[in-house]
């Protein structure tokens, strides 16, 4: 039978709630439910939580918001799995105290209701600390004697009355570069091996960069091996594609011996670590056809009729040089066999000092594998993350981060214009996904060339530069995008034209440093000094007339850090507005002047009231990332 | 762990999924789910219902749609208990069709690919009816023999690879009439009692109405009774508020003297059924202090110090004259006593041929007495209604829905802007509630004279019954609107001057029928006549540029009856506008004439194209109700 007292919707969650929720450890995580009963009587609620294997529990009160809406705020310490429920009981006290007042206020006899709220106090009494008893009784003693509004001194502990408690809630707590970091990818063998790309470490941490992410590092196949532009017959030099792991040197436990020794990629994480930049690999769970496994394993593959080994295809695409890997069904003893065996990369390149893994293509994987291997590796390693590449369905994405990813790419790489950067920011930010899926934008990707970056001016890469990382905490670049490197592979080819998946590029960066390095050094910056940009739940989007203005606000929650950014969508062309600033929303008075400091220029602007204009030339700058302060009154 | 494929999102639910979802006998019911897995194989899918009890499912094929959704159409007979679940698997054989198919428009090679496809036949046909065997091997020869197509002549049965079932999920069935009709108020006072009433059965049967609703027809209570307008301190011919249930003459299982007697009663209900109109009573569970269960049963109400009844109260308002009855705690044995006898009301008044309850104030009493109750009733009377009266917060409705409320009261009433009236329909129609909440829409009650209504000229009235009775199936009126009764009980009050309530009105009806009656009658024929307006769901808005003009449409999933309503929300000023209808959502080609036949004037326009002039002047006609036609050619 229901209770007396729904509690309902609680958040965070995810789609299904078969699996936790997600948070950062450090910052504030705001726990809300639908909470209500019949007729009219007060409620009072708290959230009670704990590190999952933790004894005691925290309480934190929830306050009433519109709605029927209650909420509270949590900030874990740790990483880890963490768990919270919510609990709700009929506050008679607070219900009296609200009637009693009602009634005196009109002048109505309250003999009867001093003696009920006295009862009321006297029973709560015998639930307070023996310490405090007298008090209480002290206070029912002064209700009694006509002082109602002694009642307002007593603190009275939750009342059983009613008291209803949810299920407990699962919330996965991770560490702060779950949540927020910039990524560089590059390609280590256009570098010069590990050692080379551990001298360019440098610049990168220069531009600001959080995490470096390598393509697979592994030895390549060279059976089918792909040429040049994506071509059949590889010449004696092509390099082959990274992700077609696998050759006579080895597979995902060995590394490419062009690019150097596994002490050569153990000597570079250390650097990586002292310059506080961390590497990411690639988690590419396929094999070429040269692949140790599939002369080891052939049960681990898919075979035809004629006894071959199926190769990967999209038909009427054939993938040659890539073998899928058979990971069903899962209760097969071969299955288990294999998903031991990926587990074991991932430990294997831990033990090596990665914490985090770009993993590619899992949407072609089962979810219960990722439920699997993702588990059993956050048992031991919680600080471990995982970075789905899966560029597919919307729901199948979720299910990804549903199921443990902690970041997801997105279709941000597609989003261009006004209104459906702002309707898809609003539904990652504030639609149910928030609760657990982390959007990361790139701009590019060495597969993705698009939007006004194909053939684009450098104009163009700093827009997107500018959106991607000022829209949401977690966004990356791939190599090259410094220059501008714009060409695609066709007019209807995403990829890049010279592709770097097939080739060596060669970039010397102490030549040209690249035109956009100062507007990322720049960006990176204003990140970091910021800690409005450290959230996407926050983001605000502000109203423009001009559809090729884009106008949106970060805060922190004690709008003591205020940023707005509006930024030009039209790489070619000057673009005007004056915009409308919900300043209310940003708790900044429309009747006084504040300052309007941009980030970018550097320029000062003292604005008052809401309507502004702006005036946006992508010949000098792609967008204001303004600092808004209220100016003190003189 | 996860299985292969992921069925979830199952409609339609509840919100918590823990009480049944809504259908409707006779009426079809579209189940969705989205239903995906990992990779690129193609999927089937059903749904399987059943009505409960029954030993036979019923398999219904799901169709994809876009964004991983797949949906099918049920069409249930009976009212009650059904269920329905549904099932997903990995289609082998449509997976080989399309790679085949694209392989081979390719010109590539596909022998491996027709023994692969001849196994999955072959496989498939050990799971077919003996004497479809052989049909099926020969399939398989032809597709070995390079006969591809012949796969598109198999009608594979689902395949077990993958297969994935839900939880059944719980549907109620209910009569027709919950999901469509017409209400009609009356005090049987004001007419002069049971006999008057039965004698105005006729007028509200010819205007159209399907339901004829009674305030409470149990004797009333002297102690505090209220007097006209409100007042304190009635006067000896003052017949008291009907809510006020309880005197000398009995409680809720007898009737108030001056309306005659339980034979009286019954004529009635006879009557109404000869006529085919239904007679709804009120349930309304509160007592006056005279109510024979005060002395028989002082332990089913609240108590105070000094051992007095609590009566109602909103602090600092007073309702001396009725006291609330206390439900809880459930587990206690006076309380299974008081929820035992408020089902006997219920039974007893069903024993006299009444089926539909408008439920007073459910929002006041436990939802786990609601739920108790309903479901009790359900059992034996699957044909029982029962209307929502809970004008409270939107969490509350659902919940009280969710339940088991067959319709619910509405914001509507105060619902009186273009946008406002939009996002609200669209949220009943489209969001979550559509599954389980059926609005009934009332543009007066006796306690509500809302908006233009309120000292309006009868073209207010016409505009708001326009809208009311065809934006939702369910829909009523009060008594006296016909007239217009327009008298608010002051400005900021919204009952009625002289409120039906406190009084016996003395309407001559034959002298004066109504000024808004041949609407009614209109309107109410109208929507019998239009089978689109037998749902909701199927609402959709169109553009209007002027703000004082509504433009929506309906239509049979077959888009045979298709209406669109143009009512302009201004009750003084006439509206034009050249408003957008968007003709592809209802199938008539954009560069043919069709014909708009005007069903409230009668008048038929040729139109062609989504862009249409229209012109409204309250004077002559509150709205166009078109029944769109696309015109043979020529």
């Amino acid at each position: 039978m229901l209770g007396r007292i729904v509690i309902e919707n609680v958040r965070p969650r995810t789609l299904t709630g078969r699996h936790p929720a997600k948070a950062t450890a450090g910052m504030p995580l705001r726990i809300t439910a639908d909470i209500f009963r019949d007729g009219h009587d007060h409620l009072g609620a708290r959230v009670r939580w704990r590190r999952a294997g933790d004894k005691q529990w925290t309480d934190v009160a929830m306050t009433s918001e519109p709605n029927d809406v209650w909420a509270a705020e949590i900030v874990p310490a740790h990483v880890g799995p963490h768990q919270f429920a919510v609990e709700a009981w009929t506050d008679r006290l607070d219900t009296w105290r609200h009637d009693v007042q009602a009634k005196a206020a009109a002048g109505q006899q309250i003999e009867l209701e001093l003696e009920e709220g006295a009862r009321i106090v006297d029973d709560a009494a015998t639930r307070v600390p023996k310490n405090e008893r007298a008090a209480a009784a002290a206070i029912a003693t002064a209700i009694r004697n006509g002082d109602f509004h002694a009642a307002d001194r007593f603190d009275a502990p939750p009342e059983p009355v009613d008291l209803t408690k949810t299920a407990t809630y699962d919330l996965w707590v991770d560490r702060t570069r779950a949540q927020v970091g910039a990524w560089y990818e590059l390609f280590p063998r256009s570098e010069g091996g590990f050692k080379g790309a551990t001298d360019r470490l440098d610049d990168i941490v220069r531009m600001g960069f959080d995490v470096v992410y390598f393509p697979p590092i592994h030895p390549i196949g060279t059976t089918f091996r792909k040429g040049r532009n994506n071509t059949l017959g590889a010449l004696p030099d092509d390099p082959g594609s990274p992700w077609a792991i696998g050759g006579e040197d080895g597979g995902h436990l060995d590394v490419e011996p062009t690019l150097g020794t596994i002490e050569d990629f153990d000597r570079l994480v250390r650097r990586a670590h002292e310059l506080g930049v961390e590497v990411a690999l690639d988690y590419a769970l396929q094999c070429s056809p040269d692949h140790p496994w599939v002369t080891e394993h052939p049960e681990w593959f898919h075979h035809r009729p004629d006894g071959t080994i199926k190769y990967a295809e999209n038909p009427p695409k054939k993938y040659q040089d890539i073998y899928p890997i058979n990971f069903w069904p899962a209760d097969d003893g071969d299955r288990q066999a294999l998903w031991d065996a990926c587990e074991e990369i991932l430990r294997y390149w831990i033990g090596h000092g990665v914490k985090i893994f770009r993993v590619d293509n899992p949407h072609t994987k089962p979810f219960a594998f990722w439920e699997w291997v993702i588990d059993r590796i956050h048992a031991d390693h919680p600080d471990v993350l995982f970075l789905a590449e899966a560029f597919t369905r919307p729901k199948v994405m979720a299910k990804l981060a549903e199921i443990g990813f902690t970041q997801s790419y997105t279709y941000f790489t597609w989003r261009t214009g006004r209104d459906e950067l702002r309707e898809y920011v609003e539904e990652l930010a504030h639609g149910p996904l928030a609760d657990y899926m982390r959007p990361n934008f790139w701009p590019n990707t060495p597969d993705i060339l698009s939007g006004p970056l194909r053939n684009g001016p450098p104009s163009a890469f700093a827009l997107r530069l500018v959106l991607a990382a000022t829209l949401t905490p977690n966004y990356g670049i791939y190599s090259g995008y410094e220059r501008g490197e714009n060409q695609p592979a066709s007019d209807t080819n995403e990829e890049y034209l010279f592709s770097e998946k097939y080739e060596i590029k060669h970039r010397d960066w102490d030549e040209d440093p690249g035109v956009l390095t100062p507007l990322i050094t720049r960006v990176n910056a204003i990140r970091r000094r910021h800690r409005c940009f450290d959230e996407l739940s926050n983001i605000r989007f502000h109203h423009t007339n001009n559809a090729d203005l884009l106008a949106y606000s970060k805060h922190t929650p004690d709008f003591r850090d205020v940023v707005l950014t509006i930024v030009n969508l039209d790489a070619v062309y000057p673009q005007e507005d004056t915009i409308w600033v919900d300043l209310g929303a940003l708790q900044i008075p429309w009747d006084h002047p504040f300052e309007a400091h941009d980030e970018l220029s550097g320029v000062t602007y003292t604005w008052r009231g809401g309507d502004q204009y702006v005036r946006l030339d992508p010949a000098q700058q792609p967008a204001h990332v303004l600092h808004l302060r209220p100016l003190r009154s003189a």
